[in-house]
């Protein structure tokens, strides 16, 4: 991933030297299985981990390019330190491994360690759209459907739905996590066939992970398919936060706008803009996350036991797309910190639709009154086109409109134009959404 | 979908009729929560659903047509029938609801049966490839990386590794199938503005639902991009049998074939062929699964309230996808069932690379032996060469050559080249790929 | 494809009948380049056409199920007609032929078929496009970049650049009809190696095609996926548009409106709702036409010469796409015949801005005077940023800053505020948009 | 892209400096254009360009981080450079223009390059093809349909295939790069608001390219669609190479392998493996190619005159699948000119299916023999099956029939079986892949 989308946490999991180290804690927990077997002697194993150094790691780069092979030339380069030393361990080092076992064990470790990082920074983002939403629960702004004006909502409940997904990619993010934590010590074709089977579950008991029930040269990649579409999930949340955050900002809206710092530049041509560009990052980077899915799971079919075309891609997409995840994550934090809220705005554009958006309202008043349905919509919809045309309020029409005021008294029509009827039910929509009180499980 | 890949088992869950009738489903149960309230008298809604036939349904069908608004239009047909028996519930009909009430909650209704039947169906394939795993769980083969051999394996070891996926897909698709079952009533914009809150959870209740925590104008889309990667990954499973036995099915290989009944034609041009057509058409049926999802999970991010650019594309993928892959499972049931397996070749198979399937076996031995990593290595790859260009057996070569003999007498080598002693993991293969019993929750 | 998104004229080239009726033109053509040369008598092919009727289609529906292969279902079903009449040519009726020869050749007359049709509704929309812009060519609106107003623009120039689009997408489908044009009959493995080359020619010319360069079993897929990559982006301009016009609709804007039926019903809940349902339509459908590709282009990498798992999703793909592709060109002209404009409210959208949309004007007058570009920038800035806080104009803040009438006199800044000096491309972009001269080839 | 999968040339046309560099002549061609126009000075742009050097391009890396606005970022640092030494040109540095002026006509030079490089590299990968179609035109192999034997082919006839594609990727990567080819000069909303429309073509023709017919802020982007696409079917036709030398290459088929060193090691496991890792590398690198198309078809639908959403991802796109395209173009290369072709293992594995292969032949000659299609079916069909069943020639078998006999002689049934009567096709074909001698236009 291109510097300006990486974080260097989430970098250091992926850097060379991260993968080649977790290979390395593989080789030797392995080591240390066949020790306590009794095939190699402990005392070696002791002197060991010491060998094993930054250093090492560099040559082993460098070698990798001559063998052509990675794994073999990690083994070269380790073999190289340790001959002269510990030469029993030496002569046991990968015995009876193929490179897999390596390799996907490894891959495991990283991908545990990026999906616990996605996790905290998601959780602390979880927490700010939390407060978000407890800070504005009766902030009113006018609801949208199709981009035209609905009905009232506070802004708190809005949020409260992007808390609510919140929390679901917290469970999707643990569990894949979870997922990951699966190693693989099997051997060439998954059998087992130079080691006892219980070496596999030490390995990866001495790693924190759990093995594979059943692998064949490696990890199936089905396993790794399911890791991904968490992430693609949590791009996808992020996207509709942006996604709104965009669309408050428009001018002729306005109603919030994200952090703008004073010697920030909108426009090299126009001064006056502030524009949302934090949240037009965000959603070009969801399409990136979402787009490399394809592949991913394409490569849960391999050939037999397994074929290699899967590989190269996972090098690329696993790390890029866990670093412009967790780049948005810290980008969304930004935003959502920073971000510019305006009520009275909101207040304003509301009554721009002159009162239609409580139409629905008299409509039932209307109902209850004794009408049928659909007189009872033609009475409003007649009293909302003249509305519209004339740009007056709605409340006038249906005061001067006979066949409505014989129904409903004027008080009674002056009621449905009370805010406050529509807010009866925030404070369980917050509870609903973990914002004010936890849900129990059962909820997602 | 086309006829071709249709069952009718699933047509009918995805039917206008059906879909018609879930909602109308969830207008009564929205009727009966009034009812409880007093806000409708109870006797007028006992006799409701005599009211509500297939002839209704044929009726709303038209009136959908030209009112350009398909809820409306039902709403009308069912009104126009009520009218005169039930007055009061006519007008309360659809009161204080908005059109995705009725049609996500009746969705949801939809996917759970969809998910259901796919489970059932994917529950019995796994029992299959069960059977099909414990009858050749000794039937060795050659085990093949890079479509190339490896070592020695069993068919049912391969098997196992197919049976724990479908595992693993049980429980994706149990998963799935319990994300689907929320429902949404909660109005306009999700406030529940008009009528209680608790009417939401009552009418969910009534049709086997739990309400959404929080809604929007819909049932946010997150979660249904989620139902629909267990899809995609019960596909991409099926995508990897159906790949393997394509493979097994060559010619040159010829170690199965899938069935072929007698009076089938395999070539309009070559009478002789007998080709994996099935699995070929479950090959290219999983990539047309995949391919839709990057359109799922694009739906996920509506503007403010919701947009209704998702409906179009869902009412085409969500059937489509069900139905085929519902295809897709029974096919691959079929293919299991007749699967003609020829042990016979697969000897034969692993016999042609000379013994050199057993090369690892004799490194290891020449580690034990007292030789270092790389001097072992380079004792087995000269020999192997030697007998890939001469095309005489490796244990041949290996005996005729005393760097080696010196240090593995002939009993040790040719013990190498010992099928049984590849087979020590198999029943515990087999166990974790819950073949020959059930494994914990824990692996997964 | 389900019904509500098809047409009539694009269901029939996909529909069984004519699937078989190409295929039958595809034998019948071979046949007369057997009788060409000499194999067949002619006087058995002049009866021919008479046998091959309507009914004939559906015996061929029926045998087809039972043979498990449809090319010969459709032979038995030809045979079992021809036999008395025309025995030579019975013989003779798929001689040396495979079954794609008939299926690849005939799938490309509907290809064919299908992309004329698409072209010319496009050229048909692309003509309302051109009349759009015409129309409007001097309606100015405020020019919106990041969702916020940017600088002044016409209507006819925003929609000029659809026009240009369009222009490309014309060219694009006259390139996939081209592209589509292709045949092939060249036998099992396409080595023509039991009949002429020639005939592939002959066939082919007969059929209005050109012969495939090099085939295999079948026609190479790439030539398709090619194809295909024209609907999707003609798919994506009538998003870019349908997108447009969604944001042009949403209640604060207002600047336009899709068409709205007098007996439309918005929304079941709120009778004023006017969405722009047909836009958001057409976004959710581009989607599904863009979702489909990647299946497209993983059906190029096809095994040795030929496997058939390409087959079943393109059974899928290329009719339902051409088909929704279809309406949705269909639904665009009919959102473009009724478009709503509303010129005042886009003069009264840019007020709002109090004449910022001026501001690099008076950035680039203030340079021409002498300033530096930074203390230019500084000073324009300045004032926006008063303008913004006061909601007053932003011409009052300038002629009330000394800094800036020192450099510009009242005049000059008054100027800058002239709409008209924002219109003097206006008829260059529009001939260079092809809306009011066609472009030379050169320009695309 | 990561290191492993890049090549110097195609990193330095996307290297940081080489970026700025393209937006400094893009500057600098505009400046020209004043000075043409005699907005400023001739004298100061001559020392202009002595100003500009790699130094700048650091500092300028520099800034940008500061300013969060990477064009602003390289005005400031050009300023700081020129502001001494020519004044008035400072002043006009950027007049009028919008970044994107600076931004996407850079990017199309970028494009240019890179595809200037992936078309040479391309062309010299046909070239090989070309010449090991050439070489092998009469080395006569199985061809396999369904992965099954079919009829006989030649390995140069398969590669023609090859070729043809290559052809057609030539073509497509032409086009991709005239397409590049376009620049944008028109301001802020692409208006040319505060510029003559002529300095835009002055501007494109000073820097090779052609002015876009009507751009909004930035080029449409269906414009680099259409270039993306020609890259996922480049990558598609290397998978397709590839995908057939793996398949060649498996134990069983063995007819070529890639190229393999002689101190390379296919395994850390087992020494004697030779495995197809650069084509399965290769297959794995088209999924990736492949699976960033939905979000570069995405970014072209954008808000009003443009939002930013695309840029985030193009910046990644863009780079990494032009140096992996570009990759895998000289992996191939490699794989070809190291390939190992094996004609005996060819005929060999030919010999296989006993003599089936030819059974169309005899089929047709049954017809040519007075015989019903069925009933010649019927007769071949017969014989095939004896003949699998028990593994001895077809041949045999029909020369032991006497309903074959009695119609078909020994001397004319041998001569079904002879290879010769395959190849009357052949020169042909090489002729129309364009690797004996040039196809016309018309053929594509």
């Amino acid at each position: 991933m291109i510097e300006r989308y990486t974080r260097p946490e989430m970098q250091r999991v992926w850097s060379d030297e991260t993968r080649l180290r977790r290979m390395l804690e593989v080789e030797l927990a392995y080591l240390k299985a066949l020790a306590r077997a009794k095939r190699i002697p402990s005392a070696e194993l002791d002197a060991l981990r010491a060998l094993l150094d930054h250093a090492l790691a560099e040559q082993v780069k460098n070698r990798e390019a001559k063998s052509g092979h990675e794994v073999i030339g990690l083994l070269q380069a380790v073999s190289s330190q340790v001959k002269a030393k510990a030469p029993q361990l030496n002569r046991y080092l990968h015995y009876g491994l193929t490179s897999s076992d390596v390799l996907d064990t490894g891959f495991s470790l990283q991908l545990v360690e990026a999906n616990s990082l996605l996790l905290d920074s998601w959780r602390a983002v979880a927490g700010r759209i939390r407060s978000l939403a407890e800070q504005h629960k009766d902030t009113w702004m006018v609801g949208r459907t199709h981009g035209v004006h609905a009905e009232p909502i506070t802004f708190g409940v809005k949020v409260a739905g992007w808390h609510a997904e919140a929390l679901r990619n917290i469970e999707r993010l643990e569990r894949a996590r979870q997922l990951s934590s699966f190693g693989k010590i099997s051997g060439a074709v998954g059998t087992f066939a130079h080691f006892p089977v219980a070496f596999e579950a030490e390995v990866c008991r001495e790693l924190g992970l759990a093995p594979e029930p059943v692998s064949t040269q490696v990890v199936p990649r089905d396993r790794y398919a399911d890791v991904y579409h968490a992430w693609v999930l949590t791009a996808a949340a992020i996207e509709r936060i942006a996604l709104e955050i965009r669309h408050l900002q428009k001018t002729e809206v306005l109603e919030a706008e994200e952090p703008f710092t004073e010697d920030q530049k909108g426009s090299s041509a126009m001064p006056h803009k502030r524009n949302p560009v934090l949240c037009e990052n965000l959603c070009g980077l969801a399409r990136l996350i979402r787009t490399y899915e394809s592949a991913v799971v394409e490569n849960c079919a391999l050939w037999h036991e397994r074929d290699i075309s899967h590989s190269s891609n996972e090098r690329v997409i696993f790390p890029d797309a866990a670093i412009a995840l967790h780049f948005m994550i810290h980008r969304l934090g930004q935003v959502l910190d920073g971000l510019q809220v305006y009520p009275d705005r909101m207040r304003e554009n509301m009554e721009r639709s002159l009162g239609l958006v409580y139409s629905q309202k008299v409509l039932l008043q209307l109902i209850d009154a004794g009408l049928g349905r659909l007189e009872a919509y033609e009475l409003v919809q007649r009293n909302a086109m003249k509305t519209w045309k004339a740009r007056r309020p709605f409340l006038e029409f249906l005061l001067a409109d006979p066949d409505v005021t014989r129904r409903l008294p004027a008080g009674r029509l002056r009621a449905c134009f009370d805010l406050k009827s529509y807010g009866g039910a925030i404070e369980e929509i917050l509870r609903r959404g973990g914002v004010t009180a936890r849900k129990k499980a059962g909820a997602r």
